[in-house]
């Protein structure tokens, strides 16, 4: 089955495309009514990452209702610990939340790891198909997965933390054991993506949303070369690193086998390009505040910047998409992207 | 009376010393056992900060405990707020909150500003004063404030926040007013560091903690122009200006009337002063975690610190010292600087 809208294909394989495509981080989520109403029906969070009828039917919400040219796949990074042997619940306002938390070589040990691991996360696999099922062609579909570092934040520190001072401890006190833990992590995300991929995935994007609490030296020896085995196994499909507040290793990113390079609100365009190389498609990187001002200054601000990265562009925000923006704010931002032409 | 121990100030004023001063962000605090002590027999933590007896004493215990090359005032950056009309509470082990908060222009105009807002404050002069009495000139005393966008953003916000999103929101959609809020904070904080100043203070300190989830054109447009005038406002002491995870305007804190700048551990120190040029003093950057090592890594850590910055440089961490930092660690930092010599 052919995909009828393959701009973000074309574009990050890296062929002339006539505009940007354009999506938005958490897109399926909180600022489409569609998606509040069932939401609102439901037990909880989790209840609608494993259920994939309801997975896939929030999936293409936005695609219904903004016209973006992408759909990702409703579901939650931390299904990977859980698969791993830790469970989390998310509290409402909160956040995630474990009860039991990595703190020795014997809790390490214990976890699984790779495709015993993955395997367990049937549910997520049937939402790419019925997703897929149910897109029927009119866009691609894009797979994601925490990185390995951001996943041990939380294996770690048992929760969200503006430091996560008690994971970056490990680096500093037990480094054998940190590898190993990011070992086992790895193996189980890669093997998850590759069933995500046979499963419709056509593109994955990994988040790396706490690299920017490590140190340059840090990032280099403990995220970098993980997240590297997964571009490196990852072939059938284009691999998305969005590493958020790490630009200190923008250019060792750039060196990474991954097609598409994510960037945060915090980065210049200019200096993105710079130290990426010529070699990959960036994507991002409107402040997702910036959704909350009028539609005339959406426009004008979503023009500057598709105008600041020229070709070898995904239009996106820096960021998730917050909550509480309005409908309004979201559309100007696509409609903006959509109508804009490279000269 | 003289400063036995003026490092600090002649290294902030660019002269040659023999080595880096070094005192670390947060030394008065929970690392310190004598701290912890005198803080459990207190109601709270407000008590402490506006009785001049008992800040003075926790000023100096990291100068008799640790031996660092300066006291920073026991203080907060909230009384500046709470001066304007703006009162808060801190909750223990949630972070401030503001029972009222900024929502219309209305607010804005009840806030007092300026030398009447900063009059209030007097229990912060007296103590420095009192401390200034019992260093009896051992080592420089620094006087802080928040930057005006930190302090807008809870003033805005109403506590801590992983986005700051309404905050950010007012940037975005009314941006005459937000302009208007900082003008005031701004007043307030050049009268405030004023007094601060004429009550012994030797150096003050800038913080715009928040400063990172701006975007580098908000920040130039909300934040740089109004620690630009508190840089010009403040011409008998020199300043230190550290705008946490800013790192895409360094080259603009570079252009301020500011003696010192700070840096967090994100940012490479060849990279901090190629950006900021030749004519400024560096502060900064171990990672705060790093200080969980061993010593003798923590010692290694820190040597190739002050190599990679060299000259014209203040020790210090990238960030506050996390209060679960064991003492020993803290010690090792301190006495690795204090026994090395420039080449």
């Amino acid at each position: 089955m052919s995909t009828t809208n393959d701009l973000l294909l074309r574009t990050a394989r890296g062929e002339q495309v006539e505009r940007p495509p354009v999506w938005l981080m958490r897109q399926a989520g909180r600022i489409l009514p569609q998606y509040r109403a069932l939401r609102n029906r439901l037990s909880g969070f989790k209840e609608l990452v494993e259920t994939p009828d309801l997975a896939a039917e929030v999936t293409i919400q936005p695609v219904d209702e903004l016209g973006v040219d992408a759909a990702i796949i409703f579901s939650d990074i931390l299904v990977i610990p859980e698969a791993m042997g830790l469970p989390y619940e998310m509290i409402e306002k909160r956040g995630p939340n474990f009860p039991k938390v990595i703190e020795s070589a014997k809790d390490v040990e214990r976890l699984s790891d790779g495709e015993d691991a993955a395997a367990s996360l049937h549910y997520v696999y049937e939402a790419v198909r019925e997703t897929k099922r149910r897109l029927n062609g009119r866009v691609p579909l894009i797979g994601f997965a925490g990185a390995p570092w951001t996943l041990m934040a939380y294996m770690v520190e048992g929760s969200g933390s503006k430091t996560f001072s008690k994971a970056k401890r490990l680096l500093y006190t037990d480094e054998q054991l940190a590898h190993q833990l990011m070992q086992k992590i790895t193996n189980t995300l890669i093997a998850y993506l590759q069933e995500k991929v046979r499963s419709g995935a056509q593109l994955v994007q990994v988040f790396d949303s706490w690299a920017g609490i490590l140190s340059p030296e840090q990032y280099r020896r403990f995220a970098l070369p993980y997240i590297g085995q997964i571009c490196e196994a990852i072939t059938e499909v284009p691999v998305t690193v969005f590493s958020k507040g790490a630009w200190f290793v923008l250019d060792q990113i750039g060196e990474l086998p991954c097609q598409v390079v994510g960037l945060d609100w915090n980065t210049p365009p200019a200096l993105a390009r710079k130290w990426v190389g010529e070699g990959k498609v960036l994507q991002g990187n409107l402040d997702p505040c910036q959704l909350y001002a009028l539609p005339e200054t959406i426009q004008s601000a979503t023009t500057a910047m598709l105008d600041a990265f020229g070709r070898g562009h995904i239009a996106n925000l820096g960021h998730g998409v917050y909550p509480d923006t309005p409908l309004d704010g979201v559309k100007a931002f696509v409609d903006t992207v959509k109508a804009y032409r490279y000269k």
